[in-house]
């Protein structure tokens, strides 16, 4: 039986100990915050509780840290010290954790994947956890040149049940895509409400008068802001270099407007609304799967090489194991893509060099 | 038997015909594309048909203009010329058009009602008219100084039954609220959108981690383009002051960002998210009404001043009258207002020198 230990028992620690013990997982929790930590374990988030961070790593398989950015590379440390076989964490910002968790243990680093899941809720804390929280989401892993492929392979593993969709990227090509599709909307949304308000004379009227765009615009300004802080100070340079692109976006649109450009404003919101129709529609759901099997001399490296690659495609990885060849020091990477993807990354793979067998599943 | 002409049978055009049709009112309706006025007759929005605005106008009680903003005061103008006792239309911007009205038809402006129903749908044309389009929404009207009461009474009781709140505005100041709530927001979401995805080198990835967020936020980007050019051409000016005072505001976040100040970006959140809790959640329901008796002298200025006066608090009004006295040549204003704002509204008008009557409905 698989034992996990999650440390920090909020809105996605609480989601992910629901979903793993309907898995038949054994899950204990700990969080700074005993009060948390029990409501979590009454409504059976974890199985139960433990008195600190060494003993939830003492005896666990995996060790999920979801804390607040600002704490996951120590507490990521802390886990590994106390001799956690494999840690992942969930926060919003990767490479100022990855780099922290490599530089301070560099000879135990390669047990930790960086994780980052695709979700939430305007809810905030236990009350809002729900086991399918991740269902039909994506789920990004940050393997660098120094993580373990069987580290990796475990944690996919037991979060594949969860229902997201793998993506692995680069730390620094995860933060700075989630800068351009999560912070600077975040913050594009509050600020749009707060000019919308604040020193509006007629308030009342102007809320009666927000119809549905204007709504869905603002929606995600409901969520609780306790988070945001600590992601803007901890991506704090792509977030503001994303800003910047958007500012100088909205000023030309600003002139167009001025100029009376109606081409002009034509062609930006037919390029707008033909990228808004690119949006992957749902999960991918029930899809034919193939395996690709990918011999690899035996460093860490060629794992975050091939991964990040067909990440690089938006190609979900369903399932990754590293089987280790018997007779030297090599290994076969084993993937499980989707078949829609696999003809891109196959010719992918062979244009960086790898050679690789390919079978469809029954 | 009411007569209602419709000019123009696109999306709201059709869904007002059906939503009136349905409540027994007979339409005709009258496309510059013939093909778009017979599909909208097949779908019985209207029941049947007419070669002409002037065909349309002649035999009608109200007239209701539907087509693009650019479009609405040359063919409110022929309504009336055409004999159409009272005329109304649903375009986006007001001002434009209800100056042009009362500049070209300074004798028969009085039987113009500006309108605009705030609400849409991502789906374009006939194929996407609803009766209930506008079931919960908000209604605005926009009655000036030359505003025939009875004029303006007609119209409201006609839409009422479709299920939106009225709420009356001067064309001004709905101007300056749309550029905020609607205008500034349509392309703040198309500029998000085309940012996020131009230029962008890892397109597929950057799309797979669009979460939930960013989905809400450019979602009206998805709608068909080709109305807002005109919109921004015809409220050009408060576009470009409301998205200068948004382009101030981002960059005052990018500023806080920079400054990696925790506590102004929290400050900031957390005012957002408190107007953002603030808007109404959909439709008043049913709700206890108030009977307002305003006695008025007979000038038409004084319907725009207390219906407006009313919009300005946000006040819907459910229904609107014009009492002629039997002796002299005034009048009494008959307004129905939820009670749950009756109080405020009252001490509004006692505050402006009206004296007035009022009752509880049983």
């Amino acid at each position: 039986m698989t034992r996990v230990g999650i440390v920090g028992t909020g809105l996605i620690g609480a989601s992910i100990g629901l979903a793993l013990r309907r898995d038949g997982v054994a899950v204990r929790g700990f969080d700074l915050d005993p009060a948390r930590a029990q409501e979590a374990a009454r409504r059976g988030a974890p199985d139960d509780t433990a008195p600190d961070v060494a003993s939830v790593a003492a005896d666990a398989d995996v060790v999920i840290i979801a804390v607040p950015v600002g704490h996951v590379a120590e507490l990521v440390i802390r886990a590994l010290d106390a001799g956690a076989p494999v840690v992942t964490d969930v926060g919003s910002v990767k490479a100022p954790i990855v780099d922290a968790v490599e530089a301070a243990r560099p000879d135990r680093a390669a047990q930790f994947v960086g994780g980052h899941p695709m979700a939430g809720s305007e809810q905030d804390g236990v009350d809002g956890a729900d086991p399918d929280l991740f269902v039909g989401t994506t789920w990004v892993f940050t393997p660098t040149e120094r993580t373990d492929a069987s580290a990796f392979s475990t944690v996919r593993r037991l979060l594949a049940p969860l229902g997201a969709e793998a993506l692995a990227v680069t730390p620094a090509d995860h933060d700075r895509l989630v800068a351009v599709v999560s912070h600077v909307p975040q913050l594009a949304a509050a600020t749009l409400m707060d000019v919308a308000t604040n020193g509006e004379a007629e308030p009342a009227t102007l809320l009666r008068l927000a119809a549905g765009g204007f709504r869905d615009m603002t929606r995600i300004a409901a969520g609780h802001p306790a988070i945001w802080p600590d992601i803007c100070v901890a991506n704090r340079d792509e977030i503001v270099a994303a800003l910047d692109g958007y500012l100088v976006a909205l000023g030309d649109v600003r002139s167009l407007v001025a100029a009376r450009d109606r081409a002009g404003l034509l062609a930006l919101l037919e390029r707008a609304r033909a990228a808004r129709q690119r949006l992957p529609v749902g999960p991918a759901g029930v899809e034919a799967l193939v395996e690709l099997r990918v011999p690899v001399p035996d460093r860490p490296a060629v794992l975050a090489e091939v991964t990040t690659l067909a990440g690089s495609m938006g190609i979900n990885i369903a399932d990754i194991e590293i089987v280790h060849s018997v007779e030297g020091g090599g290994g076969i990477l084993v993937l499980l893509v989707p078949a829609s993807d696999v003809a891109a990354f196959e010719a992918a793979l062979t244009g960086r060099g790898y050679h690789h067998s390919r079978r469809a599943l029954p």
